[in-house]
C-alpha cells in the first residue's frame, strides 16, 4: 500500500487521477492540496466523488505533504511544480509531475516556449520522460517522472517507431491534432464557454503551442537526428478525445503494410497501445489507457493517425501507468 | 420572378435551400421533387418547414419537371443527376446540379473515383464549375452549373490564390478537413447514428475521398501545373462547419503578411470572402454564405486555415449564389 | 428608416438582435454600447460579424445615445435598465427592454424575487409586456415595451389558451422546461463552463427562478384568477432551443381535440405560432421566431409542449417583432 | 468463477456489460451471441473492444448456450427474450433479462403496452423485479431476474421510499424524464441520426411509452395502492443520463427536511444511492453504478431529482449488481 497526496486537486486531471486510484488495491489517497479557501470536501468541488472520497482539500506545505505522503502526484500547472517538487524529492517521496516543468532537457527551450527561466535548472536533463513505450527501463527506477502532455503521447507513440525504423523523413513532419474541451483545463475562459466552443472548431495556438519542443526533442531522440515538427492543435466540440493526423514523407520505397508491420512489431508487447488496421475514433479509446494507432501511404504521404483519451492516457492514466512501474506494482493495475 | 423545382427534397442541402429561396423575392418554389410513395407535404418531411411552404414532394418525370420550373435546382446523388439534366437542359431549363456529376473534366477520371461509366460524358469539360470567386464570368452565361462540393471549396478558396500567385510549391501539399455531420447526409449510417459518432472524431475514406480529384483540378488549373492533393476528411460530433487547415512550402522566400496580403488583394471585391488575421472559429461563418480563410508561416511551412458552413457556402448558399449570377439579380440577394 | 442604438452589446441577445436587424429594411444601427475598455470594434468581440457591421462598442451616456438614436433596445441587465431607460423616454426615445426591470407589474413583486428596490416603480404597471399574441394592440402605440422573458414565454403561449377557455384548472400547473445553454449567458460560469455542462442535465434554481413571476403575473391575466406554477428550469447541452412541458387538470370533461381546436383558433391569425399535431423538437424552430405548440390529454391530465428558439422567439425576435409594431412596419419584417 | 453467455450482444448495454464483465474477477464470458452472419469476432462490431476480448459473435440455440454457460445475461429484445428463456431455466442456467419481458406481472398489462400476447404468461407474477434497494431478498435466491428498465429505476428510486413513508399522494403523480440518446438502442432510426437529434430536445411516445406499466407496478407496491403516473419522456443531445423530475403533492403538512432525511434513512445502507442536498447533474453519475436523488418542497409541490446513467444503473450495472447478489460475490465487485 502506497501513501498518495495529490497537488492541485481541483481540475479534471486530478479528477480522473482520484477515480483511477480509488479502483487501485495499492493507493492510499491521504492528502489533497489546492489554495481553495476553507478546506472544502472534496465532493463539493467535484460532486461526481460523492460518497467515494472523504477527503477536504486543504492548503498544505511541502512539509505537511511530506509527513503524510510516500508518493505525490503533482497537478499543479508549470512553474509552480518545479517551485515545490525539489523539496519533496530530497526527503524522499517519488513524484510524478504532470506539469511541463521537467520535460524538457534544455532551460534554455524552456524559456523560449514557456517564457519564464526555470525554477530548478540543473535537474533537467536527468528526468525520465514518463512514456513507458519508449523509456520503460529508467522510469522503473526513477523518482521523479515527468508525465508527458496530451498531445505529444498521441504524435509520439505514431511517429517514433517509424523514425527509429529509418521509415520516414525526419524533416518536415506536420502534426495536425484535434482535441476534445476537457484538454484546456478546468479555468474559465471565453474559448471554452460553452456557446463560444459548443458546433465549433478551431484551431488555436498555431505555430506555438508549448507542447511543440516536447514533441521535438523525443523524436529528434528517437530519428538520431534533429526533429522539428509543424504542429497544429484544434478545439473540438467534445469533452475528451485526441486524434492526431501526421503527415510525412517516406524514407525510400516503402509499402503500408511495411509501416504497420513495424507498428506491430514495436508495440507487440505493450498493454496499453494497439495498432489497428482499420480507422479508429475518439470513441474506440474513450475512458481507457489505450492509445490506438494505424497507418496509411498515399500518394506518396505517410499518413499516421492516433487516437487515446487525453484524460487518461494523455494524463492521469499514463500517470498511474507510471506509478505501478516505479512502485512495482503490475503495470495495468487500476487501468 | 424565377420558377423552380427542386429535384430530391427530402435532403439537408434541399432543405437548406429551401429557406434561402423562401427569403428570396425572385424566387417561386413551383415543385419538389422524391420517390417517397404518397406525395406528403414537405412539412412532413422536413417539419421545420411547417407553415412555410405548402408544397408536397412528387415523383414528376423531368418532362413534368419542365412544364412547371425554369430553373431547377437538383439534389440527386450522382449518376442520378447526369441522367435527368440533358433532358431538363433540352427543354431550356437552367440547372444548378449539386451532385458531383458535372465537376470534373475527364469521364476517366469520373470512372476511377466514382466507380461508374458517366452517363453523360460529351458535356464534361464544357460546365463550369459553380465557385463564383474563380469563374464568375463564365457562371453569367452558364444554363448548367456545377456546384462545388463543400471541401473543395474551403480548400480552393485557401489555396488557389495562392498557387496563382505562385507563392507556394504544387507539390505535396496536404489538406486536413473536418467536417460537421450534416455534410454525410440524411441516410441513415451507423458511422452517423447518434451514440457512435457524438463524443467522437475520426478520419474517413483516407487516400481515396472522392472529392480529392475535384480539389486536384481546380488547384491544378489555379497553378498552371499538375496538382495532386493528399486530402484527409474527418468527422466532427457537430450539425455543420468545415474547417480546413492545409500545409504547403513556400516557393522562394516569403513572409506572413505577403501570404496574407495575397489573400485580401485576391478577395477584396467578394462579397462572400472574409480574410482575416484571427484564428477563425466555424461558427463565425455558421448560417452564412462566408468563408473565413487566413495564413499562417510555421516553421518554413504556409498553413492556411479556412472555414465555412459545408450547407451554405459548401452547398445551397453557393447554389443560390450561382443562381443570382445566372438570373441577373443581385449576387447577394438571400444570402 | 428608423435610427437604434443597442445598450449592452457584447451579449448573445445582442448578437442575435444585430443579425437580425442587418436584415432589416428599416433599421440603421448607429451605436453600440458596452463598457468595454478602447472601444473595440464589435466584430473583435463578435467575430461572425466581421465585414458585416462597422461600428464600434462605446460607453455612451444616456444623452448622447439620444443624440444619434430614436429606438432603443436595452440587452442591460436588470436593475442597470430601469437607470438609464427614464431619460431615454423622456427625450423621446422608443424603447423595448430586455431586462426584467419592466415586466413586473408590483414593485413588492420585483423585490422579492429580484432582492433589490426597484429603481423607477412608479412605471411598474403602465408597461405593456411585449408578447404580441396576448397584447398587440397596447404595444402599437406604445413607447416602452417590457420584452418577455424566454421560458415565459414558452409557458404562456401553451397555456394562455387554455386557461382563457377555461379548459384547465388555473391551481397547481406544472411547467417544466429544457434550455439550451446560450440562456445562460456570456458571463462565465463554472455552470456553463464546456466539460462541466456538456453531456450532461440538471435542473438548476428550483423553486426560485426569477422567471416564475413573471410567468404567473400573465397567466393569471389571462386565468383571471389567481395562477401559481410550480416551474422547474433545467440545462441542456445544445446552444439554443427551450422546450416546455406543462402539466395540468382539465377543468370538466375535455378531449385532446378540443385543446388542439382551441390552441389553433387562438392562434389562426398568428404569424409566429404554429399548432402542431406531432410533437415538436426544438430544432424545428431552430434559428426562426416560431413558437410550436402542441397538446395532449394523458390519464386525465392536460399535457402541453412548446418549443422556441430562446434566443430569437424568445428575446431578439419577440424584440423585433415588437419594434415592427411600435415603427408600424409589416410585423414579420426580417423574421 | 462463472462462465457467462451474453445473448444480443451487438447493442449498447451488451457492450457495456463487457466491459463490466472484464473487470469483474469472478466472471468469465464463454458465449456471445447474435444473428450477425459470419461469426465476426466481437471487436469488428465493438471496435472499443479490440485487444480487449476474444470472442466471436455466434448465433447459438440455447442448448449450445446452456452447453458453455451456467450464467445467462439477455439482451435480446422483448419476444425474443421469453422465447428462449425458459429452456435455458430449464437446464439449470440462471438468467438476468434485460428486457421488459418479465418485468410485468400480468399478461394481460403485457398485452396492452406491447401489443402482443407474452410467450411465457405463467412465469408472470413470479420473477422478482431486479431493483436491489426493493427486493434484494428475492434477488439472492432467484434464478430469473427482470432487470429494470433505465426510466423506472430513476423514477422509482425517487419515489417509492415517499410512497412507502406515506409523504406523498399516489394520485396525480407526474414523471417527466430526460434521456441521452443510447437509451435508443443502436438501430437505426431518423430520430437518433445525428443531425436529427443533436441540438435538439424533444418529447416522445407521451402517454404511450411502454415504461409506463412498469413505474404504475412498482410504485403500487411501494403505496399500498394502484398508482397511475403521467409519464413523458424526453430525448436530450448527449451519450448518456437520465435525469427524472417528479411532481407530486405531499400527503399533510411536510417539511423538504422530512422528505430529505427519509430518503436518507432509505438508503442509509445502499451502496449505490447517493441522497444529495445540492442539485445533481447526469454527469456526476456517468460512468458509475450510482442513482443521484434529492427533493425540494415547492408552493406545495414535492419535487424530486434524480440522476443516472441510463447504461449502468439503468441496464448493465443494475444487472452487474444482480448477478453478484445471485452467484454471492460481494455486492458491488465489478462496479
Amino acid at each position: 500500500m502506497t501513501r498518495i497526496a495529490i497537488l492541485g486537486a481541483t481540475g479534471y486531471t486530478a479528477l480522473e487521477l482520484i477515480k483511477l486510484l480509488l479502483r487501485h488495491p495499492e493507493a492510499e489517497i491521504v492528502a489533497l492540496t489546492s489554495r481553495q479557501e476553507g478546506n472544502p470536501p472534496v465532493a463539493m468541488i467535484h460532486p461526481s466523488l460523492h460518497g467515494r472520497l472523504e477527503l477536504c482539500l486543504e492548503n498544505l506545505t511541502p512539509q505537511e505533504v511530506v509527513r503524510r505522503a510516500e508518493f505525490v502526484f503533482s497537478c499543479l500547472p508549470h512553474g509552480a511544480s518545479a517551485s515545490v517538487i525539489p523539496e519533496l524529492l530530497e526527503s524522499g517521496c517519488r513524484v510524478v509531475d504532470f506539469s511541463a516543468d521537467y520535460r524538457l532537457n534544455d532551460p534554455e527551450v524552456f524559456l523560449q516556449w514557456y517564457g519564464e527561466k526555470h525554477a530548478d535548472p540543473k535537474r533537467l536533463g536527468t528526468v525520465v520522460y514518463g512514456l513507458p513505450e519508449l523509456f520503460r527501463e529508467k522510469i522503473v527506477g526513477a523518482s521523479l517522472v515527468a508525465n508527458p502532455g496530451c498531445y505529444p503521447t498521441s504524435a509520439i507513440l505514431a511517429l517514433a517507431p517509424l523514425l527509429k525504423a529509418g521509415l520516414i523523413e525526419p524533416e518536415g513532419i506536420v502534426v495536425d491534432s484535434k482535441s476534445g474541451v476537457s484538454g484546456a483545463g478546468r479555468t474559465l475562459k471565453l474559448t471554452t464557454h460553452y456557446p463560444e466552443c459548443n458546433e465549433s472548431i478551431s484551431a488555436y495556438n498555431v505555430g506555438r503551442h508549448r507542447h511543440t519542443p516536447e514533441i521535438d526533442q523525443i523524436l529528434s531522440t528517437a530519428a538520431g537526428t534533429k526533429v522539428e515538427v509543424v504542429f497544429t492543435p484544434h478545439l473540438i466540440p467534445m469533452d475528451r478525445g485526441i486524434l492526431t493526423t501526421t503527415y510525412s514523407r517516406p524514407r525510400g520505397e516503402r509499402t503500408e503494410e511495411t509501416l504497420l508491420q513495424t507498428l506491430r512489431d514495436f508495440y507487440a508487447e505493450e498493454p496499453f497501445v494497439r495498432v489497428i488496421d482499420h480507422l479508429p475514433g475518439t470513441k474506440d479509446s474513450m475512458g481507457t489507457n489505450y492509445c490506438d494507432v494505424t497507418a496509411r501511404l498515399v500518394r506518396g504521404r505517410v499518413i499516421t493517425i492516433s487516437c487515446l483519451d487525453n484524460l487518461i492516457k494523455g494524463a492521469s492514466g499514463a500517470a498511474v501507468q507510471n506509478f505501478n512501474l516505479m512502485q512495482g506494482y503490475p503495470e495495468a493495475t487500476a487501468l
